[in-house]
């Protein structure tokens, strides 16, 4: 294996597969990236076995050389340190030659790095899945979708399917949602083209890896889903995770319909308040925030005995309904109030112990919280 | 107690006296900030016992009124989260009230915060030392004196008063050593009046916090020393470190005068080169760099059994002397070569097994290191 590179291509391609590895794994050589060079370009794997991303670099893109390739072949190069080499290398071109199966050797200008690999054929086979019936979804509203419910998944494992994002179609509408039993994200995208009905729970983890890759990509996203199995092609780049094991709670029941108070607010002045009363919950033992909601104005406290006490008073810029004294997490409005986009922001109350939903005139996103009884 | 302040300035003036607060102290006082407020302003005070830091913030500055005052008196405030706080405050202007002596109110536009407080009478007695002889030094230099010395404190305890830099004057000359016994820096100053003879030791840490003040400083600093303390006054802050105990080793027999080989290189690219080998030291178990000196270009190498190689050439622009291979930590070069300024750098050995010396035209600082026997 013996091939010439534009730098800035590989680097950026090595970085791109390499979300997909472990510092920690018991397979030594999923600390590697598989390079398999062939005459028409070099494709790239890396996995950790939950997560694989495979790029292909084409050696002609719009009729320039990005790749010269004097042999073909495969290695199994350690990908942090490959990513580090080429990001500290001072040329424009790159030279990867591999000898006797073991040494990899990175050649610019007057430097040369060997580095030992393990043997390529101990590289686990890693199939792509592919369906007749792929979905096509834009890459910007797919990032929409992950970073308006990743959010809400539980970061515990004692419920495990609710570390995961459900994605169920039904009737050609997508709906996504994440829980962790305190608080609930949803997002909901119709499609103008029939769909199979699915039902499936993606891990949250594999869902921000991607929203990273998607963040440098354009254009259509191709999924593919099998029994447990999803992946995502995008230009030259194929994300695939597993999916979860079980079935995802139903949650529909959950979003109050009805509402006997409604309270909009400016979202980035709310977002100030709440980030500022926070202060007084991070070192002290609770994260409560209470609201009080008068007609003309909603008084923000936070009372941590040990620590002190914090009170602001916001005007609504709507209100509609009866009064109401309600806690809940800061830390979950925050997230909710964060990952919206408009400028005003409605919550909507139906009761003291009962969820109250937080949402914008973008109704495709319902944002829910769980409140906590308080005295 | 109570006062209104302009905001920017109390903010500014609280993150200085903040660097001499500790998390971890026995004495939870001294988690606080002690406000001390006259008629003619507001000294604040912050210490973890080593480090004193206090600034004084007179009311009236160019005839502007930076201070309302209301009431004098003097509070212990959490100093973390009033930092926090104010930094937060959407208004000019801060409102500060004490009540009861044991809950300060901070109050900006809507906003009320109430911090519990420790009794202010706790809060120990910390007098700053004066002497009728203070130093004066230039607040720029004082920084570099800092900048270039402190790199080469040791950071173990094995030897305590390693973990200082050793402040000497003799015949006005001021001598500044640093040294973890595998490296040494010195910088030299020579001052054009009269100086008292001293010879102290002042802690790496405390250096190190007042290097980043020095930073937001102009002018001259007056420098007062005792038996056991060192303070240092500039514009309206004072800081004030407690020394080392003990008598600092003799050090200026350890830099050899004559040496058998010269090089000089271009620093930025030396530096590029060590930065990118020492890539293969990260992970790996050695961090001992190889120079192999040839008439006409030098051969940078290291070697990490486990992980690889790697090798680099670089030609010297002045080279003088017989040939060498000699071994060392790449990271002590790396810190000696990004702390000097000179667009070359020159290092001089004298043998295999003997301190070499890195200097640039600048000839006021020293940098020595001690290699290593390699194969």
């Amino acid at each position: 294996m013996k091939f010439r590179i534009l730098n800035d291509t590989f680097v950026e391609a090595v970085n791109n597969v390499n979300r997909a590895l472990s510092t920690k794994t018991p397979m030594p050589i999923l600390k590697s990236i598989k390079l398999d060079v062939t005459n028409e370009g070099i494709e790239l794997t890396a996995s950790d076995s939950n997560i694989t991303i495979k790029q292909f670099i084409p050696a002609l893109q719009n009729n320039v050389h990005i790749i010269e390739i004097d042999e073909v072949g495969s290695a199994a190069v350690p990908g942090k340190l490959l990513l580090e080499v080429l990001r500290k290398a001072n040329d424009k071109f790159v030279e990867i030659t591999m000898f006797d199966e073991k040494i990899v050797h990175i050649n610019f200008k007057n430097v040369n790095f060997a580095l030992n690999c393990l043997d390529v054929r101990e590289y686990p086979n890693i199939n792509l899945v592919t369906t007749n019936t792929p979905l096509e979804i834009d890459s910007e509203k797919l990032q929409e979708i992950i970073h308006q419910t990743v959010i809400a998944v539980s970061t515990t494992e004692s419920r495990p399917i609710l570390t995961g994002v459900n994605f169920k179609i039904q009737n050609n509408i997508l709906t996504c949602v994440a829980t962790d039993s305190y608080r609930l994200s949803q997002k909901t995208v119709a499609f103008d083209y029939d769909l199979p009905d699915i039902n499936i729970v993606v891990p949250g983890k594999s869902l921000l890896e991607l929203e990273k890759i998607l963040a440098t990509t354009k254009g259509m996203v191709q999924i593919h889903i099998t029994n447990n199995l999803i992946s995502f092609t995008m230009d030259n780049i194929t994300f695939q995770s597993r999916l979860l094991d079980g079935s995802y709670p139903e949650t529909s029941r959950l979003i109050p319909k009805e509402f006997g108070l409604t309270q909009t607010y400016n979202r980035s002045e709310l977002i100030d308040i709440i980030d500022r009363v926070s202060l007084l919950s991070r070192e002290g033992a609770t994260n409560i925030i209470k609201f009080d909601i008068y007609e003309d104005k909603t008084i923000i406290s936070l009372d941590s005995p040990e620590i002190g006490k914090v009170v602001e008073e916001v005007q609504p810029i709507k209100q509609e309904g009866s009064l109401i004294r309600i806690g809940f997490n800061s830390k979950y409005l925050l997230d909710a109030l964060k990952i919206l986009n408009d400028e005003e922001v409605t919550i909507k109350f139906t009761g003291e112990v009962r969820p109250f939903v937080i949402q914008t005139q973008d109704d495709s996103v319902i944002q829910l919280i769980l409140p906590v009884r308080i005295e």
